[in-house]
């Protein structure tokens, strides 16, 4: 893969969109008049449009179709949940310190950033152009900028190693990074000292709950713990029906060791997840699979990184659970979902992957994991996670609580038979068993028909039946398979993906367009009248209306900039249509509409320039067919 | 007003009403296999549709009928902002200490508490039956069991006085409520002990940002500071016009000292605020307070209690403005809309009162306050709080950090003329103000044409001037009308308020039914076959499909409970209609559909049912006019 690209193919400037971005209120650092806080960044209008957009379409792709329940959880925890489920022990990052300056530095991307350094200065000792490079794709930070770089030549050998460390960076522990730093004698570029060997900092924002700070508790760092505690309430509410899913949109958080990259990798952030809870047996099937089972995905699997690379193949999800690659058809149904629900919001094609976990690097619940990674910018970004979190979350529960979070099977319809009872002799049998008489009497009367006839001519004839107490066959605690979507990831991604540049008539500089699908756009039409003249507010008035009263949202820009600065403006905020009032409206109530990738416009009678609104937004029909069916216009310089 | 009533009429049962919320999983303790935590709650299926058809109908009802700028700002923030707030100083609440067992009592619920409890006795004593007495509305919190209250009368007096305590119990500071506390000698129940001196306890959830604990932060009480500190990137956004909205959806968090009343008082909560940000010159008109000054409301003035009393007067909210009692047009408008958006969600009308805080009851930073106050089991209870903010937050946030919070007014349209322009003497002038120079250059460059050929003259005339530099004419610091609705609170309400219960036929125990208006239903169609019949599901299917498509939420119960039973479980759950696939579908495709409300059904084609559907749910028609135009049906019963 070359250098990145904008949705034209033309070369990225990360420094101009980030600040058309910021312009335009998509996002902005929070705080920022108290010098803003790392990691923290508010939404503005279009970027809370965008999101809800994207929320929305999220809860009917997912919840809706497949009647999740959805269920709202607070961010509070007590600590005591999340020492049973491992987080206060295993949740963490590695962190060096550097003992001259007292800098924190997160272990990875410290040995990534110097190896990284070493081999663009190796390439530029060998002459290779920087700028023309062909990226790693397993590079997932952003580049460092280029000065300061030493052109110094490496063996052919050591770029090999570096380039294998690299691609399989996120499988070291902290151990690992420590020996890489003094194998390879990394030494911080602020001070030219080696920082401390890496240690565990718990990535969990602490706080007190109670006046007397008497429970311990932390903000949750995914939204996954509040719908495993539910669970046995969930499947009472689906009135004991398996499988079934649960789901939730809601802000996570994470204390990051030193956040950069934007919206990639920030301390708060909202979260969509779904925890899909399946009986293990039976090889996780998944009754819709067959209608994903075309799908193709991108795969990159762990045995690849493994070897040091990065090759991805194309396969279609069918082919994937059907050799292997992927484990289930539960997981693969998911990952094809994702990847259906990428397209759909316009994430751009060529730039997704799946990459799976390698065994170091998953999460200490998860049995296997993929994730959906965005190409943007900063390299490969996981966007999504995929995991199988088999029944590691609900069992250390119900151990801590003693709760029943598990499934006691029924039978799909009552049937009437002749069956053998068992008679249990209390008076023996408490004394026996003392405090494991419940665990026997619940196993013997877990015995199918046969095995009661079995035991009872068994029983006859030798006096006495072993059962082994730990089969009881009815009941199983689900196993879960997590698609988790990073919303703010993918709203950055989005925005990369859809951005391009176009030099004005006049050759004036490069100016932004976001063509999001309509779909998703922060507002869909923009209502511009060619002057601020008395007789144009009426139609403005009238056409917002009946636009609000069609569900699409729309904004009028009546300020005396020229009409083509402000299309330019609408253009950088992703807006994809615009009609323009002007005197011919009010003579023929005909206006024109814009479409912003191609700036064509038709003309057209309020009726039907509102129709083919409609459809455009509904996605119908795109604006090529809209430009055959309304005639054409043209506006005259001014 | 009368004990606390269902929606037709009957007596309320909290305990049934809340067992049947928990058991349908509207909300659900947090953590309650953990024995939960207090004041912490998750939502589940349909309390969490609830809250998004809420969430839904108020940004359509706020932030898109009126253009406002919307902003998803982050809960983590700096301490350094909270304390120019003045949240880290005094957002707190009065807390005692019991000093035998180490009770922790929040000192205005105490005495609230006992005093009710002694004027309980008393009625008792004087005979007044208990369940039939005419309840205090000034009354806020949820009564006491009465078992244990000793029946002493008490002069009429001291009647009085507890009464007048109890009206304006939100006035006391914490010395006062000390001094109550010492003067009635009030006991902890408990222990018989009395309470320790009420000390202040800030309600903030502390935390620390960063790897070594560098920023101290706190979870946000509130979602305003995050749009105060974007008040210079919203006035650009919003291309310098002024007056302006913004608006946020988000959660935040209050450590309360001990949370009750269930969904009432909560940790954790969903909050929706608007900031209107207006020129405080000119009394804070508002451009469409015509537009609501009909709307009638029922206003509780601050004279009233603190003359001990809660009488009420129902005006129109022109006249509030026009005689004083509301203090300015934009407040009025924002009183009218609250009242208009709790009338659409379906809040019972006889169930709001308008409430203007006391002096020292208002937040720190209130010039005036009025809370929209919805009737419940627990007593009156804030939903809505609506307070004129003054200048207080953008002028701290800009005297620390120096940032121009402000509004600098440009002319409504350019004029070109021949003006009197400026010539400092910088080498004289900066020595002379030194570090004042700015601002006096400031204050010279914003003179007027008239007051610059004034000064002209009199420079030439006398050899010198005198000019104000505080008085820049251009220049202010925008005054905030802030409208903050507690979205859970007005959920909790929502459902008290269409709760009732029905009699079976059969003279079963009563059944609940939740009759909210189709358009907040979590749900707004149940779909049952008559049996788990085969030839039903492709109808189940299509129709659903069907619904899906026009954007109706559906749910199919194909469980094999009676048709009864399973409208019974809909009726809890709010949902306003059925549709029943039976045997006579398959032969007609005809389908009955059912309202919840009268449990009346007519029978039609699917066309003309999904139509009436979808007229319901839109509000454009009631059941009666269905009834009107479809056959009825009546199914023999099994």
């Amino acid at each position: 893969m070359s250098t990145t690209t904008t949705l034209k193919g033309q070369p990225l400037d990360r420094q101009v969109l980030d600040s058309m971005l910021r312009r335009r209120m998509f996002y902005t650092p929070s705080f920022e008049i108290y010098n803003g806080v790392a990691g923290l960044y508010d939404y503005g209008p279009p970027g809370c449009a965008l999101q809800a957009n994207v929320i929305d379409l999220w809860r009917k792709h997912f919840v809706l179709e497949e009647d999740m329940l959805e269920l709202d959880c607070t961010a509070l925890t007590p600590a005591e949940v999340l020492q049973t489920s491992g987080h206060v022990d295993k949740f963490a990052d590695w962190m060096c310190k550097d003992p001259k300056n007292g800098d924190i530095l997160r272990a990875d991307h410290f040995v990534e950033d110097i190896l990284e350094s070493r081999l663009r200065g190796d390439k530029e000792a060998r002459g290779v152009k920087i700028e023309e490079e062909a990226e790693d794709p397993s590079k997932k930070k952003k580049k460092k900028k280029t000065k300061g770089i030493e052109a110094v030549k490496l063996d052919d050998a050591v770029v090999r190693e570096y380039e294998e460390i690299l691609a399989k960076i996120d499988n070291y522990n902290g151990e690992e990074l420590g020996q890489l730093i003094k194998k390879y004698e990394m030494k911080n570029p602020e001070t030219g000292v080696e920082p401390s060997p890496p240690v565990a900092f718990n990535l969990m924002f602490q706080t007190a709950i109670g006046p007397s700070s008497n429970t311990p508790g932390y903000l949750r760092p995914e939204t996954a713990q509040g719908q495993f505690l539910n669970f046995a309430k969930l499947l009472e509410y689906n009135q004991q029906q398996m499988p079934f899913a649960s789901a939730s949109i809601g802000k996570s958080y994470r204390n990051e060791i030193s956040p950069r990259g934007g919206l990639l990798r920030v301390r708060e952030f909202l979260m969509a997840e779904i925890e899909h809870f399946v009986d293990p047996e039976g090889g996780k099937k998944h009754d819709r699979f067959n209608d994903v089972k075309d799908v193709e995905l991108v795969l990159l699997n762990r045995h690849t990184q493994l070897a040091g690379k990065t090759d991805v193949e194309k396969m279609s999800i069918g082919k994937a659970v059907e050799n292997g690659t992927v484990d289930n058809e539960t997981l693969g149904y998911f990952l094809a979902r994702i990847q259906l629900f990428l397209a759909k919001i316009g994430v751009d094609q060529s730039k997704v992957r799946f990459r799976q976990h390698m065994a170091n690097e998953m999460a200490h619940y998860a049995a296997d994991c993929w994730d959906a990674e965005l190409h943007t910018s900063s390299g490969w970004v996981e966007c999504v996670g995929c995991a199988d979190r088999s029944a590691y979350d609900l069992s250390v529960h119900a151990k801590k609580t003693g709760a029943p979070l598990m499934v006691r099977q029924r039978l799909d319809t009552p049937i009437s038979v002749q069956e053998w009872q068992i008679d249990l002799d209390k008076k023996k049998f408490g004394p026996k068993f003392k405090k494991d008489g419940k665990a026997v009497e619940a196993a013997i009367e877990a015995l199918s028909q046969e095995q009661r006839e079995a035991f009872a001519k068994e029983l006859k004839d030798n006096g006495k039946i072993v059962i082994e107490v730990d089969g009881i066959a009815d009941e199983y605690t689900p196993n879960v398979i997590e698609p988790s979507f990073g919303i703010g990831r993918i709203l950055y991604a989005l925005m990369e993906h859809n951005y391009w540049t176009r030099g004005s008539e006049g050759g004036d500089e490069a100016r932004g367009v976001l063509s999001f699908p309509p779909i998703v756009a922060p507002t869909k039409v923009l209502l511009v009248p060619l002057s601020s003249h008395d007789s144009f507010k009426p139609f403005l008035k009238q056409i917002s209306y009946k636009l609000r009263s069609m569900g699409i949202s729309s904004r009028i820009d009546d300020s005396s900039a020229s009409i083509g600065k402000r299309y330019s403006r609408n253009d950088e905020l992703g807006t994809p249509l615009g009609i323009t009032v002007d005197f011919q409206s009010v003579n023929d109530s005909t206006f024109t509409l814009r479409d912003r990738d191609s700036t064509k416009q038709v003309r057209a009678s309020q009726e039907k320039i509102l129709a083919a609104i409609k459809e455009l937004v509904d996605g119908t029909k795109v604006w090529a067919d809209i430009e055959k069916e309304l005639p054409n216009f043209r506006r005259p310089r001014s």
